[in-house]
């Protein structure tokens, strides 16, 4: 790893994944990003521990093949499934969105008490819920499946998504949870929908967003890993070079993925992982 | 193939080529199934060509192996997207579920005019615009991206998915197709709809099921194939047996399928296609 400007790469099945891209480059402008979105086969949601494995496994390689020096793994379901096989396979240090996720909610629940929204195959894992029991709190956690799909529909300010929150929602703040005080957004997808969520969640209820944390995690990796010094500073104000790579579409991950990132999206490249 | 009792290859993205097996099994029982199923990579509705013709030559090199006389492309998507490539690369006969769909629409519709609901990928091919108009009927097609998920969900009787499919079928018979009078269901997940798009569509509307469909064009190609003897009728007559692979978990598919189906599944078997 060079000791002035870093290279990380982040990993999604799809689009995801660039709602945490988004909150890494707000927050660490002086790296350098390649994002993998695995396109051809996701979702990931719905499939099992040994086929996320597989997949997540494939794509961190090719993103340290491609110069990561340090992985994020920026989709729940993965890091969720699979996070322990990434990081005995890859060769440098890997950050997933749980653990931050998990730290956060338990930085900002006064009782201690956290509904957490995801994938089916987050929520079946139940990775958040041991995270959040490490740390002393207890967490419902709900499943999901309609959000993403709405927000890839592009059906973000929609009444058919806020009735759809609204039934998820209250399954979730049920049975004894009605006193939970924090939303973990377990899904890199949701941050899309939090200014709606705000509306239907519980006035009381703090919205934890997994991306933003994450960030943070990975802000203080970099700290430990490059030290502070006047050319590593001058080298560092340069402007992020970004790198897309997608399994699917290129056409496609632009024009959907430019919804997520916030802004417009160039050079894509078609990844065809050998299948 | 045997002069008898024939071996049927039935593939699909997921669960929806189910509808399509069951339509099979009540029209054809004197033959015998395998129905491949590729949940690992699914769904392929917003996947691109080259990525699904891939997936779906696999997938019947695959049930070929395993002893298919004939293949039936259950998925709308794989027909679409790949059917020509499909057919150049099987050694069997193979039927998609594109044609039979608009054989019936042609048959039943009396305006001609006729609106045709799928998913992304099916809808951008405009494979049913193209095998309708080649009959002479005029075509409006209209993605309905959510649909299938609601399916998966499980909310086929439910007010999101009512209100849902309000939304996309009043935008499929806007712009000039107000007088269509035809609904064809281009998409296997879709005939767990029916009852309830019955409702939603306007009352003049036929509703054309390719799941039907298919199984009434497959019963044609078989007669051509396997006359008649007292030889043949007496096997025939035995219960059909079937075999169920799968690329994702196999208790998921056993779960979800038995819906689709409508009966119970046995006998489903893991496949790993290497990747």
């Amino acid at each position: 790893m060079t000791l002035r400007r870093s290279t990380i790469g982040v990993f999604d099945s799809g689009f995801g994944g660039l709602t945490v891209l988004k909150a890494l480059l707000e927050l660490i402008p002086g790296a350098d990003y390649l994002y993998f979105g695995d396109t051809a086969r996701l979702p990931y949601g719905s499939k099992s521990v040994e086929t996320v494995a597989r997949y997540a496994v494939e794509a961190a390689h090719y993103l340290e093949a491609h110069g990561a020096e340090l992985l994020v793994i920026a989709c729940n379901t993965a890091t969720a499934l699979a996070l322990d096989r990434i990081k005995a396979a890859a060769h440098v240090p890997v950050v997933g969105v749980v653990e931050p996720g998990a730290e956060a909610a338990a930085s900002v629940s006064k009782n201690k008490r956290v509904v957490v929204i995801g994938t089916e195959a987050t929520v079946s894992s139940h990775a958040y819920r041991k995270a959040l029991e490490a740390r002393g709190l207890d967490a419902q956690e709900k499943a999901c499946p309609l959000l993403v799909p709405l927000v890839e529909e592009g059906w973000v300010e929609h009444a058919v998504t806020e009735q759809v929150a609204r039934i998820y929602l209250d399954e979730a703040f049920a049975h004894g949870f009605h006193d939970a005080d924090a939303l973990v957004l377990g899904c890199t997808h949701y941050p899309l929908l939090k200014p709606m969520l705000r509306r239907v969640a519980p006035a009381h209820v703090s919205i934890v967003d997994s991306a933003e944390s994450t960030a943070h995690a990975v802000a203080a990796h970099l700290q430990t890993l490059l030290p502070a010094s006047p050319a590593a500073d001058e080298e560092r104000r340069a402007l992020p070079r970004l790198k897309f790579f997608a399994t699917d579409s290129v056409e496609k991950f632009r024009r959907l993925g430019e919804r997520f990132l916030g802004h417009t999206i160039e050079g894509v490249q078609h990844v065809d992982l050998k299948e």
